[in-house]
């Protein structure tokens, strides 16, 4: 994400990493190298970024001061999150770094991401009202939800883009949902204003998954920091490759590809191939198109000026984003 | 943990069941399924009982209505560390039973356990004042300092005992201690009151982590539901075995297993015997026994008797469990 998109909340992005450095400290040394690690190997911080532009949304009030440790629990929670992926992944990098899991064992790994969870709540308990608390745990249960429904589906063919739809909003699209309204919510904007923030940030998060997914098929494992073609390897069927089981002349080759649980690299290019042979990237970027002009369309208008103008520029950009 | 004692809440932990199985339905088939199982597989309820026993503090209030959401999530979050330490630990059968990971593998069982701390924050979100959140996210935090730390020293034969109490304190004492103080939170006793309840919940958590530790290296497997001998074998270095350590006259032989980390059944039986061969069991009994000395003396005298003599049994029983 391009750091001079969130000029507006630059200062406060600059305190959310000091303060994420802070958080992660604990008596256990263990403890204080994992959060450092993962925090030190950086990120777009897109989910703190948005609730910190939605938290500025009245332009009369300066929240910063009172805003930051949601921001650092959003982080953390989205830290822990992508810790116990990377266990249950087995991934050995994440954005060209070594993982926690590879550095210091699934166990740790495990507890540490547990330990950012509850880390979250204690930090935020007592600054924030309870509905944002129930609001933040329950997009938690929404993403295990997600990534459930993720492993139960891995090497079935048989997927439609529907289910895979409900399976990246639970996964992705809810926590970008959840950043924008909490934004809002501490900002004290009206529940119209909320429902349209709510809007914003689930299109904006569908978009971002699907991109995600394209980018899993056709960028290079350099730009990506992990292998590519990765999601097929793992049994993965994302939208482009729905659409190829769906469209491609090769589509029974395919299928058997999908299936195979020891995928070879040749099988996984083959794969790779025969997709690339459709339109699916083409109709992926016209439904990512489709939910960057819903965000668009639904953000509220009687927002400030300058906070419309850079979630705008955020939406054109997730459309064009490479990595 | 014998159900008599748990008369004065009796009713309350029919609830605590009914409401437990309630909340760990979801839309998701497979979260409902894991959900069920470790709801089933039953449980001492010994955290919730002490919370629903010290809510009960204030003779004239009738809590119960209230405290059943707290009392659900206390069991969530111990449910949850259950399933994440047999992930950990590789562990097939827990209480006789076999365990989530055994049967629906470490992905859905990692994402089952996170689902199931988040449901906890969710459920309790906007019922209970922010400070009890707070104490309630803390003790996770702690949990997973005291599992980490054990980790870190495993087949490591130069634990000291002290260094053996910080660790038990995190894994075990300090949520028995929560569950008794946020029990007199709900019951709204004064500062003085919540100060003698976490002492006895947290003397009471010492002697019943310790007592497990005995029973780990005397009880036989059927009686543990898990193989005897299993911390020895996993080189989880407990009290019995650090008194063994420091006593006994084949403390060499003794620090040669504990260091073997693919320990044999024979090593195992071997390593019991040294310990046996000291008075290991004796002196940890003993300070089992001056923990529930402790946690007796620490009542406060202004608890409704009938509480307090409740507390008083399940110190009594806690010496003399043999599972």
């Amino acid at each position: 994400m391009k750091k001079t998109m969130f000029d507006i909340v630059q200062n406060d992005l600059v305190t959310l990493e000091t303060e994420l450095l802070s958080v992660v400290q604990s008596p256990v040394k263990l403890i204080s190298d994992i959060g450092t690690h993962l925090t030190q190997a950086g990120g777009k911080r897109l989910r703190p970024a948005l609730y910190l532009l939605c938290a500025k949304s009245r332009a009369e009030a300066d929240t910063a001061e009172r805003a930051i440790p949601m921001a650092v629990a959003i982080e953390l929670i989205h830290m822990a999150t992508l810790v116990h992926d990377d266990v249950i992944d087995e991934a050995a990098t994440r954005r060209g770094q070594i993982t926690a899991n590879a550095r210091w064992g699934n166990h740790s790994s495990v507890l540490a991401g547990d330990y950012l969870f509850a880390k979250a709540f204690s930090l935020i308990s007592g600054l924030v009202n309870n509905n944002m608390l129930k609001i933040l745990a329950e997009v938690i249960c929404s993403m295990c939800e997600g990534e459930i429904i993720q492993n139960k589906d891995i090497y079935n063919p048989q997927q439609t883009e529907e289910e895979y739809l409900v399976r990246i909003a639970k996964k992705t699209a809810d926590f970008l949902a959840a950043s924008c309204v909490l934004g809002g919510m501490t900002a004290e904007l009206s529940e119209t204003e909320l429902a349209a923030l709510r809007c914003y940030g689930y299109s904006l998060g569908m978009a971002f998954q699907i991109t995600d997914d394209i980018l899993d098929v056709t960028a290079s494992s350099e730009q990506l920091g992990k292998p590519a073609g990765n999601d097929l390897r793992q049994g993965i069927v994302t939208l482009p490759v729905i659409y190829a089981l769906q469209h491609s002349a090769d589509r029974e080759e395919l299928r058997s590809i999908v299936t195979e649980r020891n995928m070879a690299d040749g099988q996984v290019a083959r794969g790779l191939e025969i997709m690339h042979g459709t339109k699916a990237v083409e109709y992926c970027y016209s439904r990512v198109d489709d939910y960057l002009n819903e965000a668009r369309q639904c953000l509220p208008a009687s927002l400030p000026e300058e906070i419309r103008e850079t979630l705008i520029t955020i939406a054109d950009y997730v459309g064009l984003r490479n990595y």
